[in-house]
């Protein structure tokens, strides 16, 4: 029998694979693989939303410097994300976690204290789950349910050329905290005795940590009464999104460098410490759970003094391609990087 | 900071301990934790499910003797099994894979082919997931939506004194699966020349790696206009889930011996192979993922022809205890024994 390695495919070549496996047979399920949550309809007004995300250590995270309260908060905010991006509110979540005997009651506990802070955080009722034993390793698996005015409902499929492209908050900042972790895991490895001084990092630390999911936008968003044409959370890293986004919706995209909103913070470790262009942190570092969508120009309008919407570029038709321009006025196509936690094996 | 080891607590402790991080923002929860599946209200009629249950290999599965396409079958299989004891019918599930790199994407897509058959054969919509690289082994997570209707929901907590106690088909026969299996693996790790021939043994075999979810009794029930005072389904042995179901509806049960109901292969297997009672295999054994339900005199009457539906007992008040009646007439106290995964680390 043939043997083709998972990396090989790579992440979204796997999942290309696994489309046929698809099954439909209610009439009210609206949409399955390929966005970030499934979608059905229960009535005339309302949509349903599904999705689940699994964290692993060693591949999602490290236990040696995440504390399990961060861990916690974490998986319910990631699931959240995924009902964000359709322009939802989450509702109901139950947890799977299955973990080794090395833990104990009272460190699953710590995990709960953090879901439980991010249920109250998200008004998400935490309604069950299964716990069970694992012969290595802590896996988390969420799963969560939402709901969406039928009339308000994003997808990633449905973007027009001419709209305006916008993205929450700012990027790459979980990039850089990642970078941070993992030198002064390696700084303590190697010398014990020594505490690392965190303070200057706080910020870049809080987002690898403890990120939020955008709730918040979907609610600005319903006030001002702007409804996106396309919406993608960012998880993977902004080019990868524009490219789902784009390739989804048959368009192209120009976006500004200069325009991508990027921290401080981020701006200064990266350039300073690290030696990595802070634009390539926010197009190919993941992890920020911020929100990248598309506005038609008269909903732009409506929401162009929000501080935390930023508009980066715009859709262009099919035939021009996906393209970043550099500061210094070159076009540069952009390509998907993201995170392939297969080729980390 | 205390330690306790989560052995101590056992599974149902720790459930019990998890409780207080439930969360409860919206109205329409109905239940949480504590029964098969959350329940939320959707409209007047129709009532919201929602269940997960995750599978470890090395806890859950010996991928030495079980077929990846039998495993995606029973992961589909067993949710449902939590959507048919709310009386529910699924329809749609989300699946969660962490898997290592020993796994190729044929391998994958094995697992992939047994969960859509089991989704074909129960109407379920597979509509998404999450696909990532684990440090060792393979853990598979179902979460499955369902819809009941309002007036056809049974809790586990809602049986009355005097009602029937029946169980679906026959018990033990996923226990003696067991048995035979790891048997045969330490036979063929002593001796992998020999093939052993299994035929003998196909129904428990099947029982073990194949199971199969009781949507045809939600059926039977509704078109015989019968809705049980309370349900659970038979994933961890008889003994378990009928102190689940009486303690949690607050009554007694008296069950008779002679009439749980065991196979003819799982009883002579038992006794001849294994020197075990083949009560025992159905009282504690586990996996059945048959049906224990309680129905008002009234309504046994209505079912009591059907060739897979047994009546086994009926409940007391509390005051008189749970209890075996041995065929030689003596009454055992029904104490829960069940899997316990934490237990075999």
């Amino acid at each position: 029998m043939k043997r083709t390695e998972i990396a090989e495919l790579g992440e979204f070549g796997l999942i290309e694979r696994l489309k046929k496996y698809e099954t439909h047979h209610h009439d009210t399920t609206l949409k399955g693989i390929g966005d970030d949550a499934a979608v059905w309809k229960i009535d005339e007004q309302r949509y349903g939303l599904l999705s689940t995300d699994l964290l692993a250590e060693g591949i999602h995270f490290d236990l040696s410097y995440t504390p399990l309260k961060h861990l916690g908060y974490k998986a319910i905010a990631v699931n959240v994300s995924d009902i964000v991006a359709m322009n939802g509110y989450p509702k109901r979540a139950v947890v799977s976690i299955a973990l080794s005997n090395r833990f104990s009651v009272e460190a699953i506990e710590e995990l709960y204290e953090g879901m439980k802070i991010a249920c109250e955080r998200y008004r998400v009722d935490l309604i069950g789950g299964d716990t069970t034993s694992s012969r290595s390793g802590l896996i988390i698996n969420v799963a969560i349910e939402g709901e969406v005015e039928s009339r308000r409902i994003t997808y990633r499929n449905t973007a027009r050329t001419h709209d305006v492209l916008c993205v929450t908050g700012d990027l790459g900042a979980a990039y850089i905290g990642l970078q941070i972790m993992e030198r002064e895991k390696q700084v303590f490895l190697a010398n014990p005795e020594q505490q690392p001084d965190l303070t200057p990092y706080d910020y870049v630390i809080e987002r690898l940590l403890r990120p939020e999911a955008r709730l918040d936008i979907v609610e600005e968003l319903r006030k001002r009464d702007v409804v996106p044409t396309a919406m993608i959370d960012i998880s993977d890293g902004l080019a990868s999104e524009i490219l789902h986004l784009c390739t989804q919706s048959g368009t192209g995209a120009l976006i500004y460098e200069e325009r991508i909103p990027i921290d401080r913070m981020t701006y200064d470790v990266a350039i300073n410490e690290f030696k990595i262009a802070p634009t390539i942190c926010a197009m190919n570092g993941g992890e920020d759970y911020e929100l990248l969508f598309a506005l038609s120009p008269a909903d732009f309008e409506k929401v162009k003094n929000h501080p935390d919407i930023v508009p980066i570029g715009y859709l262009t038709h099919p035939g021009e391609g996906t393209y970043l321009q550099t500061r210094g006025g070159n076009l540069v196509k952009i390509e998907a990087q993201g995170w392939n936690h297969f080729k980390k094996l």
